[in-house]
């Protein structure tokens, strides 16, 4: 498979080339960003999304700037607020943006930096997971995934779904379960897509459905990513997290959020503490819905850390079940 | 307002007459179901449902056979099996038939008192549960729905949207949030459009974000209803229910179920002896995943009693959170 999201330099003039994930399944298309406004306008789309992803195109889209725009500073500044709630974007171009006053150059090894370490850390996350979940679970965990955590949340690989896709190599997973995701369907669209091409047996639920198939004894564990994990451990990922992490504490299974250490700001103290972002109505409304039906859209919640069993990053695995907390666990090595 | 079904005895012969909820809310069409074979596709194509109504259709259904069928009896069963789910559907069929063999008058008669009844029940439970909401949440309370509870459910009036409408001819209403209840959307589509034209203030969210819009404090109770109540106060209702309860258990605040005393269902014990429907994975596939996706699709799900607040029917409050029971507690009057 592509890489989600990259840097192309040819004849045409520098670019960030992403597959179009709004076409995905029926077609999968790459399409050329040649500015920073075309990017940001991808972005805000959701052409590109996934917290990781969104840490590249931060950091490769400083890199364009330096290359293509009369003002960088200006376009930075539009690009790190593009969307609010991922803490990986701002990140990305920030760290592509501490080296503008060393040049284009400089600016571009840094963020194809930023892009080689997403690699390196979705093949780490697949491990330290894929890991976990054995031991929690056995050699033929059923899990539920919520969203796209997949290669196209990431360059390539996944986080949550990372995991899911190492543990079917190794000949360690039982089933999934993609909830759909509603109202963008990520889930439907995104991660079924990625399951049917990893030849991964999965069935897709309606997101409604996952706690009860929780309390029917069909999952053994509920595994996903995020898009900011706070330093309490307080979890925000896509809407609908937060009621399978209910579901899942009643059920008694664990709730399992696998992220980079980029997602992990801990100077965000708790999730009341982080902007969740309001989207436009018309994604739930569609052409179904009364014309002139309000809406109230938040496009991620928070999960508290009380239901959160782990959290699994590229460097470790802090068992919030067992008492330890992100502040009290060390950084251990990427593992390759 | 029409009534959501009714029957028709004209020049064309006899007939159910049902609003067809399918193509709500762009059109309200009328369509006239001559037969049995008729109604039964009607009702498993969810042009009828909503099991208040489901029992008026499994009446009127054995007044239609009666009259049209050269054996009465092999329609009924047809009939009665049309759903399994709703314990209404069954009752209905099950009151008419008792008369069969009085003759087609006979069971007109008593399918048209299963009618009547329903309205009186609609008014009753609008009494009982706007009473009860009010001492519970004061004169402004923002309430949760999911599925659609209305008149679309019932002959007319409805269920928890019954309540929500009494309590806002009544100035004693805040505001609604109506989950759209995926897969097939009734929320968005039946819901919004009794809201609109009751001109209760509202606004539409996915199901995913309900436990979370009551955790950021914007949702004072859930109110919705039940397609079979158990002798322990299980609920079973609209995939999606239980995860709403879990949200109000952990928000603190109320769930409250409301449905006629012919959803309660003594003769079955609790939740786990109820037959859950799994409809076609189509509905949730749609044009959306990729060909072939499987899907797992429940139609309703079980909210254990111990999430329950109460249960309000057309003749009593039960009280779940105070100890009471359906065994316990005796039957009142239906207020009208």
């Amino acid at each position: 498979m592509t890489n989600t999201i990259d840097w192309a330099d040819g004849p045409d003039g520098p670019a960030v080339v992403i597959v179009d994930q709004t076409l995905l399944p029926h077609s999968e298309e790459l399409v050329r960003l040649g500015s920073v406004a075309e990017l940001v306008a991808a972005i805000q789309r959701l052409a590109v999304r996934g917290a990781p992803a969104l840490g590249v195109a931060g950091a490769l889209g400083v890199a364009l700037a330096a290359r293509t725009s009369a003002d960088p500073g200006a376009d930075v500044a539009v690009l790190r607020a593009a969307r609010p709630t991922a803490v990986n974007l701002a990140r990305g171009v920030d760290r592509a943006a501490a080296k503008l006053a060393e040049g284009p150059d400089a600016v571009l090894a840094e963020a194809l930096a930023v892009r080689d370490e997403d690699i390196a850390c979705s093949t780490s996350m697949g491990r330290y997971g894929a890991e976990l979940v054995t031991e929690l679970l056995g050699p033929a965990p059923r899990l539920l995934t919520h969203c796209n955590a997949g290669a196209l949340a990431c360059v390539t690989g996944g986080t949550a779904l990372g995991v899911v896709t190492t543990l079917h190599a190794a000949g360690r997973l039982g089933a999934v379960i993609a909830s759909e995701t509603r109202p963008l369907l990520q889930g439907a669209r995104l991660t079924a897509w990625e399951l049917q091409r990893a030849g991964v047996p999965f069935r897709l639920a309606v997101d409604g459905a996952g706690p009860f198939l929780m309390a029917r004894g069909e999952v053994d564990a509920v595994i996903l990513g995020a898009d900011r994990i706070c330093a309490n451990g307080d979890v925000v990922n896509k809407v609908g997290s937060y009621a399978h992490a209910l579901g899942a504490a009643r059920a008694g299974i664990p709730f399992l959020v696998v992220a980079p250490e980029s997602t992990v700001d801990m100077g965000t103290k708790s999730g009341a503490d982080v902007e969740i972002e309001d989207r436009d109505g018309a994604e739930i409304v569609g052409s179904v819905a009364p014309a002139g039906t309000p809406t109230v859209n938040p496009a991620f919640d928070v999960t508290p850390h009380d239901l959160v069993t782990a959290i699994v990053t590229d460097r470790r695995v802090v068992r919030l079940d067992r008492g330890e907390t992100l502040a009290g666990v060390a950084l251990g090595e990427v593992r390759g």
